[in-house]
Protein backbone atom coordinates (compact mmCIF):
# COMPACT_ATOMS: atom_id res chain seq x y z
CA UNK A 1 0.00 0.00 0.00
CA UNK A 2 1.44 3.37 -0.94
CA UNK A 3 1.41 6.44 1.07
CA UNK A 4 -1.56 7.43 -1.28
CA UNK A 5 -3.56 4.43 0.38
CA UNK A 6 -4.44 6.30 3.26
CA UNK A 7 -8.17 5.91 2.28
CA UNK A 8 -8.22 2.41 1.76
CA UNK A 9 -6.08 2.51 5.32
CA UNK A 10 -8.48 4.11 6.59
CA UNK A 11 -10.88 1.29 5.69
CA UNK A 12 -8.37 -1.35 6.83
CA UNK A 13 -8.80 0.37 10.37
CA UNK A 14 -12.41 0.53 10.23
CA UNK A 15 -13.15 -2.60 9.06
CA UNK A 16 -10.45 -4.04 12.04
CA UNK A 17 -13.19 -2.95 14.52
CA UNK A 18 -16.01 -5.37 13.11
CA UNK A 19 -16.11 -8.31 16.03
CA UNK A 20 -14.46 -11.14 14.09
CA UNK A 21 -12.35 -9.14 12.03
CA UNK A 22 -8.33 -8.70 13.19
CA UNK A 23 -6.17 -6.09 11.46
CA UNK A 24 -4.95 -9.30 9.17
CA UNK A 25 -8.40 -10.17 7.79
CA UNK A 26 -9.40 -6.63 7.85
CA UNK A 27 -7.09 -6.00 4.94
CA UNK A 28 -7.84 -9.39 3.21
CA UNK A 29 -11.50 -7.79 3.01
CA UNK A 30 -10.30 -4.43 2.13
CA UNK A 31 -8.42 -5.45 -0.83
CA UNK A 32 -11.90 -8.22 -1.36
CA UNK A 33 -13.92 -5.04 -1.66
CA UNK A 34 -11.94 -2.79 -3.81
CA UNK A 35 -11.71 -5.85 -6.11
CA UNK A 36 -15.43 -6.29 -6.39
CA UNK A 37 -16.41 -2.80 -6.83
CA UNK A 38 -19.63 -3.54 -8.49
CA UNK A 39 -20.52 -6.75 -6.96
CA UNK A 40 -19.69 -5.91 -3.41
CA UNK A 41 -18.78 -2.80 -2.30
CA UNK A 42 -21.63 -0.64 -4.10
CA UNK A 43 -24.40 -2.86 -2.88
CA UNK A 44 -22.68 -3.04 0.69
CA UNK A 45 -22.46 1.01 0.73
CA UNK A 46 -26.60 1.13 -0.20
CA UNK A 47 -27.28 -1.83 2.63
CA UNK A 48 -25.10 0.56 5.25
CA UNK A 49 -26.82 3.25 4.08
CA UNK A 50 -30.24 2.07 4.15
CA UNK A 51 -29.45 0.93 7.56
CA UNK A 52 -28.15 4.15 8.70
CA UNK A 53 -31.20 5.66 7.29
CA UNK A 54 -34.04 3.79 8.79
CA UNK A 55 -32.85 1.51 11.59
CA UNK A 56 -33.46 2.47 14.60
CA UNK A 57 -34.27 1.06 18.68
CA UNK A 58 -37.89 0.00 19.42
CA UNK A 59 -38.72 3.21 22.12
CA UNK A 60 -40.90 0.16 24.00
CA UNK A 61 -38.59 -3.12 23.67
CA UNK A 62 -34.83 -2.21 21.77
CA UNK A 63 -35.62 -4.05 19.54
CA UNK A 64 -33.80 -2.87 16.07
CA UNK A 65 -36.38 -2.23 13.11
CA UNK A 66 -37.23 0.12 10.86
CA UNK A 67 -40.72 1.13 12.23
CA UNK A 68 -41.28 2.14 15.81
CA UNK A 69 -42.45 0.63 17.34
CA UNK A 70 -41.01 -2.67 16.03
CA UNK A 71 -42.47 -5.29 14.25
CA UNK A 72 -42.85 -7.33 17.69
CA UNK A 73 -44.18 -4.90 19.88
CA UNK A 74 -47.07 -4.13 16.66
CA UNK A 75 -48.13 -7.44 16.15
CA UNK A 76 -51.22 -8.21 17.73
CA UNK A 77 -51.00 -11.99 17.72
CA UNK A 78 -48.36 -11.66 20.42
CA UNK A 79 -49.48 -12.41 23.81
CA UNK A 80 -49.47 -9.20 25.73
CA UNK A 81 -48.73 -10.83 28.93
CA UNK A 82 -45.93 -12.45 28.48
CA UNK A 83 -42.04 -10.98 28.58
CA UNK A 84 -39.03 -12.32 27.66
CA UNK A 85 -35.94 -9.93 29.24
CA UNK A 86 -32.75 -10.34 27.13
CA UNK A 87 -29.56 -8.37 27.53
CA UNK A 88 -28.76 -7.33 24.62
CA UNK A 89 -30.58 -7.43 20.77
CA UNK A 90 -28.43 -10.26 19.57
CA UNK A 91 -30.45 -12.40 22.06
CA UNK A 92 -33.76 -11.41 20.58
CA UNK A 93 -33.08 -12.78 17.11
CA UNK A 94 -31.87 -15.53 18.57
CA UNK A 95 -35.03 -16.45 20.44
CA UNK A 96 -36.89 -15.36 17.37
CA UNK A 97 -34.89 -17.63 15.45
CA UNK A 98 -35.98 -20.67 17.75
CA UNK A 99 -39.42 -18.98 16.66
CA UNK A 100 -41.22 -20.76 19.43
CA UNK A 101 -41.58 -17.95 21.77
CA UNK A 102 -45.22 -16.12 21.41
CA UNK A 103 -44.70 -12.97 23.46
CA UNK A 104 -42.82 -9.57 23.92
CA UNK A 105 -39.42 -8.86 24.58
CA UNK A 106 -37.83 -5.99 26.62
CA UNK A 107 -33.81 -5.27 25.50
CA UNK A 108 -31.88 -4.35 28.83
CA UNK A 109 -28.81 -3.51 26.64
CA UNK A 110 -26.21 -4.92 28.93
CA UNK A 111 -26.07 -6.77 32.39
CA UNK A 112 -25.53 -5.65 35.38
CA UNK A 113 -21.86 -4.99 36.38
CA UNK A 114 -20.15 -2.92 39.39
CA UNK A 115 -16.41 -3.42 38.19
CA UNK A 116 -17.68 -1.33 34.84
CA UNK A 117 -19.91 1.08 36.93
CA UNK A 118 -22.72 -0.29 35.29
CA UNK A 119 -25.65 -0.11 37.74
CA UNK A 120 -29.45 -0.06 37.51
CA UNK A 121 -30.13 2.69 36.10
CA UNK A 122 -27.76 2.54 33.47
CA UNK A 123 -30.10 -0.56 32.21
CA UNK A 124 -33.56 0.74 32.86
CA UNK A 125 -34.64 -1.39 35.55
CA UNK A 126 -37.40 1.15 36.13
CA UNK A 127 -38.51 1.49 33.01
CA UNK A 128 -38.86 -2.43 33.19
CA UNK A 129 -41.02 -2.09 36.43
CA UNK A 130 -43.12 0.25 35.21
CA UNK A 131 -43.76 -1.18 31.44
CA UNK A 132 -44.89 -4.83 33.69
CA UNK A 133 -47.20 -2.71 35.68
CA UNK A 134 -49.05 -0.59 32.80
CA UNK A 135 -48.97 -3.59 30.11
CA UNK A 136 -50.12 -5.75 32.90
CA UNK A 137 -48.06 -8.46 31.96
CA UNK A 138 -48.54 -11.92 33.94
CA UNK A 139 -45.14 -13.66 33.52
CA UNK A 140 -41.85 -12.10 32.89
CA UNK A 141 -38.99 -14.80 31.77
CA UNK A 142 -35.38 -13.98 32.41
CA UNK A 143 -33.30 -14.91 29.08
CA UNK A 144 -30.21 -13.93 30.57
CA UNK A 145 -26.50 -15.24 30.43
CA UNK A 146 -26.26 -18.20 32.77
CA UNK A 147 -22.54 -15.77 33.56
CA UNK A 148 -22.19 -14.06 37.24
CA UNK A 149 -23.49 -10.99 36.04
CA UNK A 150 -26.08 -12.46 34.19
CA UNK A 151 -27.01 -14.02 37.03
CA UNK A 152 -26.68 -11.16 39.01
CA UNK A 153 -28.68 -8.70 37.17
CA UNK A 154 -31.53 -11.39 36.98
CA UNK A 155 -31.30 -11.82 40.50
CA UNK A 156 -31.89 -8.02 40.82
CA UNK A 157 -34.83 -7.80 38.29
CA UNK A 158 -36.37 -10.72 40.39
CA UNK A 159 -36.56 -8.84 43.46
CA UNK A 160 -37.79 -5.37 41.95
CA UNK A 161 -40.44 -7.67 39.95
CA UNK A 162 -41.73 -9.29 43.67
CA UNK A 163 -44.00 -6.22 44.54
CA UNK A 164 -45.26 -5.74 40.56
CA UNK A 165 -47.11 -8.90 41.25
CA UNK A 166 -45.53 -10.91 38.01
CA UNK A 167 -44.81 -14.30 37.66
CA UNK A 168 -40.92 -14.42 37.15
CA UNK A 169 -39.02 -17.42 35.89
CA UNK A 170 -35.98 -18.07 33.64
CA UNK A 171 -34.61 -20.24 31.13
CA UNK A 172 -34.02 -23.77 32.21
CA UNK A 173 -30.41 -24.98 32.48
CA UNK A 174 -29.40 -28.44 31.30
CA UNK A 175 -27.54 -30.48 28.58
CA UNK A 176 -27.93 -29.10 25.40
CA UNK A 177 -29.70 -30.64 22.64
CA UNK A 178 -27.42 -32.49 20.68
CA UNK A 179 -25.21 -32.25 23.33
CA UNK A 180 -22.77 -35.38 24.07
CA UNK A 181 -22.34 -35.83 27.73
CA UNK A 182 -18.44 -36.20 27.38
CA UNK A 183 -17.85 -32.89 26.21
CA UNK A 184 -20.02 -30.67 28.77
CA UNK A 185 -18.40 -29.13 31.36
CA UNK A 186 -19.00 -30.53 35.00
CA UNK A 187 -20.92 -27.33 36.09
CA UNK A 188 -23.58 -27.94 33.52
CA UNK A 189 -23.76 -31.51 34.30
CA UNK A 190 -24.38 -31.16 37.97
CA UNK A 191 -26.90 -28.54 37.14
CA UNK A 192 -28.35 -31.34 34.80
CA UNK A 193 -28.70 -34.37 37.17
CA UNK A 194 -30.16 -31.86 39.95
CA UNK A 195 -33.10 -30.56 37.85
CA UNK A 196 -33.33 -33.73 36.81
CA UNK A 197 -37.12 -34.62 35.41
CA UNK A 198 -39.36 -37.37 36.37
CA UNK A 199 -39.93 -39.30 32.40
CA UNK A 200 -42.74 -42.21 33.77
CA UNK B 1 -34.91 -10.08 13.67
CA UNK B 2 -38.76 -9.25 12.67
CA UNK B 3 -39.96 -9.43 8.98
CA UNK B 4 -39.30 -5.91 8.37
CA UNK B 5 -35.63 -6.52 9.77
CA UNK B 6 -35.15 -7.15 5.71
CA UNK B 7 -33.10 -4.35 5.35
CA UNK B 8 -30.41 -5.56 8.20
CA UNK B 9 -31.09 -9.29 6.92
CA UNK B 10 -29.89 -8.25 3.35
CA UNK B 11 -26.93 -6.19 4.91
CA UNK B 12 -26.37 -9.57 7.37
CA UNK B 13 -25.51 -11.38 3.64
CA UNK B 14 -23.71 -8.87 1.78
CA UNK B 15 -21.14 -8.76 5.08
CA UNK B 16 -21.39 -12.93 4.99
CA UNK B 17 -19.31 -13.05 1.75
CA UNK B 18 -16.72 -10.81 2.81
CA UNK B 19 -13.33 -13.39 3.52
CA UNK B 20 -13.36 -14.26 7.05
CA UNK B 21 -16.96 -13.49 7.39
CA UNK B 22 -19.46 -16.26 8.30
CA UNK B 23 -23.21 -15.92 8.56
CA UNK B 24 -22.54 -15.94 11.91
CA UNK B 25 -20.05 -13.33 12.61
CA UNK B 26 -21.78 -11.61 10.09
CA UNK B 27 -24.84 -11.24 12.12
CA UNK B 28 -22.72 -10.51 15.17
CA UNK B 29 -20.92 -7.75 12.81
CA UNK B 30 -23.99 -5.78 11.25
CA UNK B 31 -26.07 -5.72 15.03
CA UNK B 32 -22.02 -4.19 16.37
CA UNK B 33 -22.61 -1.71 13.30
CA UNK B 34 -26.34 -0.83 14.31
CA UNK B 35 -25.17 -0.33 17.79
CA UNK B 36 -22.67 1.86 17.12
CA UNK B 37 -24.17 3.73 14.22
CA UNK B 38 -22.52 7.38 14.76
CA UNK B 39 -18.97 5.92 15.56
CA UNK B 40 -18.58 2.89 13.01
CA UNK B 41 -21.42 2.50 10.40
CA UNK B 42 -21.65 6.51 9.22
CA UNK B 43 -17.61 6.52 8.97
CA UNK B 44 -17.69 2.73 7.58
CA UNK B 45 -20.07 4.39 5.13
CA UNK B 46 -18.20 7.22 4.07
CA UNK B 47 -14.87 5.38 4.16
CA UNK B 48 -16.45 3.10 1.28
CA UNK B 49 -18.10 5.71 -0.60
CA UNK B 50 -14.25 7.18 -0.51
CA UNK B 51 -13.20 4.11 -1.84
CA UNK B 52 -15.88 3.09 -4.25
CA UNK B 53 -15.35 6.71 -6.13
CA UNK B 54 -11.93 7.37 -6.13
CA UNK B 55 -9.42 3.89 -5.77
CA UNK B 56 -8.84 2.24 -8.86
CA UNK B 57 -6.34 -0.23 -10.73
CA UNK B 58 -3.04 1.65 -12.17
CA UNK B 59 -3.04 0.96 -15.35
CA UNK B 60 0.45 0.22 -15.28
CA UNK B 61 1.19 -1.96 -12.51
CA UNK B 62 -2.53 -2.95 -11.32
CA UNK B 63 -1.76 -1.98 -7.71
CA UNK B 64 -4.73 -0.33 -6.32
CA UNK B 65 -4.48 3.48 -5.21
CA UNK B 66 -6.35 6.84 -5.46
CA UNK B 67 -3.95 8.14 -8.41
CA UNK B 68 -3.02 6.18 -11.48
CA UNK B 69 0.15 5.74 -12.24
CA UNK B 70 0.01 4.51 -8.96
CA UNK B 71 2.35 6.37 -6.25
CA UNK B 72 4.58 3.41 -6.66
CA UNK B 73 4.91 3.91 -10.43
CA UNK B 74 5.29 7.62 -10.19
CA UNK B 75 7.61 7.38 -7.39
CA UNK B 76 11.56 8.49 -9.08
CA UNK B 77 13.45 7.17 -6.48
CA UNK B 78 12.18 3.72 -7.40
CA UNK B 79 14.62 1.91 -9.75
CA UNK B 80 13.35 1.76 -13.23
CA UNK B 81 15.40 -1.72 -14.06
CA UNK B 82 13.79 -3.73 -11.27
CA UNK B 83 10.41 -5.02 -11.81
CA UNK B 84 8.64 -7.11 -9.17
CA UNK B 85 5.81 -9.90 -10.44
CA UNK B 86 3.24 -10.72 -7.75
CA UNK B 87 -0.47 -12.63 -8.38
CA UNK B 88 -2.07 -9.89 -6.61
CA UNK B 89 -2.34 -6.34 -4.69
CA UNK B 90 -2.56 -8.04 -1.59
CA UNK B 91 1.09 -9.73 -2.01
CA UNK B 92 2.62 -6.33 -3.68
CA UNK B 93 1.12 -4.54 0.44
CA UNK B 94 2.82 -7.97 2.04
CA UNK B 95 6.26 -6.46 0.35
CA UNK B 96 6.03 -3.14 0.54
CA UNK B 97 5.15 -3.88 4.51
CA UNK B 98 8.59 -4.79 4.11
CA UNK B 99 9.90 -2.11 2.89
CA UNK B 100 12.93 -3.14 1.43
CA UNK B 101 11.96 -3.82 -2.36
CA UNK B 102 13.49 -0.86 -4.14
CA UNK B 103 11.65 -1.57 -7.84
CA UNK B 104 8.59 -1.41 -9.06
CA UNK B 105 5.46 -4.29 -9.77
CA UNK B 106 3.46 -5.59 -12.04
CA UNK B 107 0.01 -7.49 -10.63
CA UNK B 108 -0.77 -10.31 -12.50
CA UNK B 109 -4.46 -10.69 -10.81
CA UNK B 110 -4.59 -14.04 -10.88
CA UNK B 111 -2.18 -17.39 -11.95
CA UNK B 112 -2.10 -19.70 -14.56
CA UNK B 113 -4.37 -22.32 -14.51
CA UNK B 114 -5.83 -24.71 -16.66
CA UNK B 115 -8.38 -26.56 -14.32
CA UNK B 116 -10.48 -22.97 -14.14
CA UNK B 117 -9.20 -21.70 -17.51
CA UNK B 118 -6.78 -19.36 -16.56
CA UNK B 119 -4.32 -18.78 -19.94
CA UNK B 120 -2.07 -16.67 -20.74
CA UNK B 121 -3.57 -14.39 -22.40
CA UNK B 122 -6.27 -13.77 -18.66
CA UNK B 123 -3.09 -12.64 -17.08
CA UNK B 124 -2.09 -10.45 -20.03
CA UNK B 125 1.82 -11.87 -20.22
CA UNK B 126 1.92 -10.73 -23.56
CA UNK B 127 1.42 -6.88 -22.08
CA UNK B 128 3.92 -7.57 -18.98
CA UNK B 129 6.59 -9.11 -21.62
CA UNK B 130 6.29 -5.69 -23.70
CA UNK B 131 6.47 -4.08 -20.73
CA UNK B 132 9.65 -5.51 -19.89
CA UNK B 133 11.29 -4.94 -23.60
CA UNK B 134 9.76 -1.02 -23.43
CA UNK B 135 10.70 0.10 -19.53
CA UNK B 136 14.24 -1.76 -20.74
CA UNK B 137 13.61 -4.04 -17.06
CA UNK B 138 16.86 -5.25 -16.43
CA UNK B 139 15.70 -8.04 -13.59
CA UNK B 140 12.45 -9.64 -12.87
CA UNK B 141 11.82 -10.70 -10.19
CA UNK B 142 8.62 -13.39 -9.51
CA UNK B 143 7.20 -13.20 -5.93
CA UNK B 144 4.89 -15.86 -6.89
CA UNK B 145 3.05 -18.05 -4.39
CA UNK B 146 4.98 -21.69 -3.66
CA UNK B 147 1.99 -23.64 -4.98
CA UNK B 148 1.51 -25.66 -8.26
CA UNK B 149 -0.11 -23.00 -9.40
CA UNK B 150 2.15 -20.75 -8.73
CA UNK B 151 4.99 -22.54 -9.58
CA UNK B 152 3.73 -23.17 -13.09
CA UNK B 153 2.91 -19.46 -13.54
CA UNK B 154 6.64 -18.79 -12.97
CA UNK B 155 7.82 -21.59 -15.29
CA UNK B 156 5.50 -20.10 -18.32
CA UNK B 157 6.75 -16.16 -17.60
CA UNK B 158 10.39 -17.02 -17.23
CA UNK B 159 10.42 -18.88 -20.16
CA UNK B 160 8.61 -15.79 -22.29
CA UNK B 161 10.74 -13.45 -20.92
CA UNK B 162 13.47 -15.82 -22.15
CA UNK B 163 13.63 -13.95 -25.18
CA UNK B 164 13.34 -10.80 -23.68
CA UNK B 165 17.23 -10.58 -22.48
CA UNK B 166 16.20 -9.58 -18.67
CA UNK B 167 17.71 -11.59 -16.15
CA UNK B 168 14.65 -13.23 -13.73
CA UNK B 169 15.19 -14.28 -10.43
CA UNK B 170 12.52 -16.22 -8.04
CA UNK B 171 12.27 -15.52 -4.11
CA UNK B 172 14.72 -17.79 -2.08
CA UNK B 173 12.83 -21.05 -0.30
CA UNK B 174 13.88 -21.59 2.81
CA UNK B 175 13.47 -21.62 6.93
CA UNK B 176 11.35 -18.46 7.51
CA UNK B 177 12.56 -16.28 9.69
CA UNK B 178 11.96 -16.90 13.33
CA UNK B 179 10.68 -20.83 12.30
CA UNK B 180 11.11 -23.53 14.48
CA UNK B 181 12.31 -26.50 12.02
CA UNK B 182 10.58 -28.97 14.65
CA UNK B 183 7.22 -27.46 12.89
CA UNK B 184 8.36 -27.25 9.42
CA UNK B 185 6.74 -29.09 6.54
CA UNK B 186 9.14 -31.85 5.10
CA UNK B 187 9.08 -30.07 1.78
CA UNK B 188 10.36 -26.78 3.41
CA UNK B 189 13.07 -28.79 5.75
CA UNK B 190 14.77 -30.64 2.67
CA UNK B 191 14.82 -27.18 0.37
CA UNK B 192 16.36 -25.53 2.56
CA UNK B 193 18.85 -28.65 3.26
CA UNK B 194 19.57 -28.30 -0.68
CA UNK B 195 20.25 -24.45 -1.04
CA UNK B 196 22.34 -24.35 2.34
CA UNK B 197 25.10 -21.79 2.14
CA UNK B 198 28.37 -21.40 3.39
CA UNK B 199 29.20 -19.46 6.00
CA UNK B 200 33.12 -19.83 6.44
Amino acid sequence: MSDDGARIGHLIQLLARLPGLGPRSARRAALHLVKKRDSLLVPLLKALEGVAETVAPCTICGNYDTINPCAICADPERQPGLLCVVAEVGDLWALERGGSFPGRYHVLGGLLSPLDGIGPEDLGLDRLTARCQSERVEEVILALPATVDGQTTAHVIAKRLGGVGTTVSTLAQGVPVGGELDYLDDGTLSTALKARRPVL
